[in-house]
């Protein structure tokens, strides 16, 4: 069974995923290429996945069957699982609880080869439809405070699949970079009576110099403090606490398409990481926080200097990223 | 001139490295392996780095020539610069100053394709000894708070060379992760009138599960909530605050050498990351703080849910990393 464990220095919390056991072989194995072809994500394997979850299919088309334009499905290799119940315990200084959660994987379409932004911008839209309805689904369980929705896209930002998808995890606890986040806006909220992500727009509009696109009420911008280069995040313009409460996804689906787009024609299909920031559960109806998407390209390493500070070093000022972004076509290459 | 600049939401710094501007393209070939061979690092190149700050070298033997065994440079591409007036400022919401420190290379060896760890003891040693000697050095300049050693060993780690090296970073603030530590330890104290550090290691030792190696006052563990396979950390056994007032570092030496042969053994010359986590300046008296070193193998892919979070998926217990550590020789293979 999967072991959440805190640091008791820093209250960092990490899943020791017992289910996934790994040996020294294992790692050493993974460095090499793999040759397998088979991919348990397309048509027609339905039943070599876990049984799916939410799916968007033809009318009378049954379930774990082909003809799905997407599908979600439990994780089969979970970094924490939902049979459990929650137990917290501690030894000394030593504080963990049970591995409850849930993990699934969204296939963001049938076909293999396709990638997340070649699909069309309806495509895209269902995806983050889906998102959706995942979030309100698993905010039904009281064991769940947030949910984190990622995706990993190309094995050097830590895919393992090649067909496209992204991945929804559920946790009893809210991690503590979301709660540091809660924790800043807050306190720039006691002080100046706004949300602070709604001042950054605001600034960032006037400025012009780090906005990549403006479009349907949806904003891409480099952030003035980018850890990588090329980090881009984008922010709904009206205040918005709650990812899924968000009404009309397809403003969103064509400026993170864009977006996708032209960093694929600047950097050359980057690998890249996508992370949703919402609120926790029990607190959407904050007027402080301001759901956004996060993209971090990664092109370069992140390496001792960051891992040891927190503290990162960006060889590309944001300035000059949104520059090149701005100016590639977010068109089909 | 570098900068450095304050998300405005969670407090984080970062160097934006100006001086390195990076286009799209050098990430593209940066992609590709670099056919290179000529090292700047070796012996009889003295005039291609600039000039040293520090050398181990035979009595007489004169700057910048060959004949050392270990040498330090200011780094050729700094992340920050020492020639800089410290300057702070802000518009709106954000907040950046001017990219004063310093960035030194500290080259380990002659001999170009020596690992630190195929060293002899004496010569671990004398790097560490070059640590302590560079922060001494550091710590008397008054826009300094804080110096990071660290070393990045192999490609994946994010060494951009091959020659053995580590890095010595002066910062003109504490960086987030280190000041959480401070915070954490000094919580801890005022609740337990004991060094957390100091606690951890005794329960470690008791328990007898996490260590893998114990001897001349030093200690190596996994530690419990370790956020990647192999994960360890090295700590002086007695308390500690600060790397640079440390006596005898011999045993020191002893350990980290040893650690870094057992994880050559068990995980096929792994790239990782050290980082040396030490008092900032000025607060070098502190009871709560407890100098250690973190050394983190880079055998799994740090990908989007750990960006997101904060929140790390270990699929290796500490307590196997452990063992399999604990029985791998430490002698040269």
């Amino acid at each position: 069974m999967p072991e959440l464990r805190k640091d008791p220095i820093i209250g960092r919390w990490v899943i020791i995923a017992t289910e996934r056991g790994k040996r020294p072989s294992d790692f050493v194995s993974e460095r090499k290429e793999s040759g397998d072809r088979f991919c348990a994500l397309c048509p027609g394997n339905e039943t070599k996945t876990p049984p799916e979850v939410y799916a968007l299919r033809p009318e009378g088309s049954p379930p774990n069957t082909p003809g799905w334009r997407l599908r979600v499905v439990t994780n089969k290799f979970p970094a924490l699982i939902a049979e459990e119940r929650l137990e917290q315990t501690s030894v000394g200084v030593f504080e963990w609880m049970s591995g409850v959660g849930d993990h699934e994987v969204v296939i963001e379409t049938p076909r293999h080869n396709t990638r997340f932004f070649d699909l069309d911008v309806e495509a895209v839209a269902d995806v983050i439809w889906a998102y959706r309805e995942r979030i309100h689904a698993l905010k039904q369980d009281a064991r769940f405070r947030f949910v984190m929705v990622f995706k990993n896209h190309g094995a050097a930002a830590g895919a393992s699949l090649e067909h496209a998808h992204s991945q929804v995890v559920a946790l009893p606890i809210v991690p503590k970079r979301v709660f540091e986040e809660m924790e800043g806006a807050r306190k720039y909220y006691a002080e100046h009576h706004q949300c602070i992500f709604c001042d950054i727009i605001k600034q960032e509009i006037a400025a012009e110099v780090r906005i990549i696109e403006e479009r349907d009420g949806v904003v891409a911008v480099t952030p003035f403090a980018s850890r990588f280069p090329f980090e881009t995040w984008i922010i709904p313009q009206g205040h918005s606490p709650s990812f899924e409460e968000m009404e009309g996804y397809h403003g969103l689906a064509q400026v993170l398409r864009g977006v996708l787009r032209r960093m694929d024609r600047v950097l050359n299909d980057p690998p890249f990481n996508l992370v949703i920031h919402t609120s926790p559960f029990g607190e959407s109806a904050h007027p402080y926080y301001h759901w956004h998407l996060e993209i971090m390209p990664r092109v370069t390493k992140v390496a001792g200097f960051e891992w040891g500070t927190g503290f990162y070093i960006n060889p590309t000022p944001p300035e000059e990223a949104a520059q090149y972004l701005r100016e590639a076509s977010p068109s089909s290459g």
